[in-house]
């Protein structure tokens, strides 16, 4: 990923997160979402008081993107308050994993620390071989991939 | 409620459900959230092929509306293809009931069939005195309702 | 309700509340559910540090029910430590709702104190004409109601 | 792990999975967890006609755990009825990292094919390093783990 794209990402994902809920832990995290088709998506964690409700911030801009009609992403960016870079938990990574079947090609996962430490990997390395939608054997063909 | 206003937001409930993620049940919803501050955000449902996973209509935009700071709202519609309005389902009542404790007032509820039926209701009315934030003593002074 | 019967269903439903897993919230649930066929099982609230993980007790022991086999449930009963009897969230209703559906009747929720005051109501009272998968036209043949 | 034990939990699994409540997929899967002090719990997938609600059969059999005071698991299996064994998908694999935190060390992952076909993995080695309880800094000295 070139550069200026990629602080671009980091920016709005830090944007993300100044706009999280997050009343029970505390611990704002942002998430940017970059699709195929260039566009930037912002999210943070919505949180509940209820076991089982509430979001990350990775599912939370999916959801954005999905709203607007977006399936197909070449790369999410996360990022907190900490130093060290956070990692996507294995609820999100299902969720990044379903949409890569979606679009059928790896997504870039891009974890920023608060002082500018980035790790990157994607989701074919952190889950791989997850079930989902291609697995199952559904339908995609209503959810194209806009280009560029 | 306005009828300009009213027509708008299921107008863009209508374009929400346009963009719905639903391979498994092939039945797009669709909703739009107005917030205090007058401005209106999209949602639809998002599933996954995974148990647990997945998003209704009602909890996407409400994320939607949160990754873009505004944490109080006036109304959401929903909407389906069905002549007959569809009821948000009690994990979006309970979500759209934890922001009412937000905003500390009542949400309203406007369900809409495809061919203009509308119904109303409220969180209030729909799912009282249910448990949330302000009841659970969380510290919401944070969360400020932007006003028009 | 036989009072012996409400009596046992409490009772469990305290048994069930000190097995909670509740490190973030440090607020243990109890349920306990009666089945048609007459047998008792036990939940409790579970917590997970990840949005949208987790469960209430009144899911946990849907979920323990049905892992036995057993689909159609004639009451729910829940205690947390305080005085006033708490209410299900309306994720629990919905969920309770959906099993409704499959016993093709309503379910008695009996919300109880820790020192004796029961309150009584039923999921159909509670969250009326719910989405569900009768209403969705799945086919529920293979989940046979076990009786007394 | 003996090879008595092992095929007492795949059984207990396949017990489980007679029992799985799985209207829209009709694909059912059932789990069997071991815990520290020995015993076995069954669970399955439940279902839900509401996208975000139901569980899949590993966060089944875990909060049939929890539900009876048991927070400490030495092993996993799940089966489902395709000759490939099955594997937990990000969700499960971030709640059973989660008691792997309560309990402070690894648990073992076993899936099952339904023809005999068993492949062995565990948490740590399939999302390592994840988020949870301990990393969060929680007091869990509370759920202490049982012993044989």
């Amino acid at each position: 990923m070139d550069k200026k794209i990629l602080d671009k990402l980091i920016e709005a994902a830090k944007q993300g997160m100044k706009n999280s809920y997050s009343p029970i832990t505390k611990f704002p995290v942002g998430a940017a979402l970059l699709t195929d088709s260039g566009k930037i998506f912002v999210g943070c964690n919505v949180e509940s008081t209820i076991a089982g409700l509430g979001t990350c911030a990775e599912r939370c801009v999916i959801d954005n993107a999905v709203a607007n009609g977006e399936y197909c992403y070449n790369a999410i960016a996360i990022i907190s308050k900490l130093e060290e870079p956070v990692k996507p938990c294995g609820v999100c990574l299902q969720y990044i994993g379903e949409f890569a079947q979606v679009a059928d090609h790896d997504i870039e996962i891009i974890m920023a620390g608060i002082k500018g430490k980035v790790n990157k990997s994607s989701v074919y390395k952190m889950l791989p071989d997850t079930y989902g939608p291609r697995i199952a054997g559904l339908d995609l063909s209503k959810y194209e991939c806009k280009k560029k």
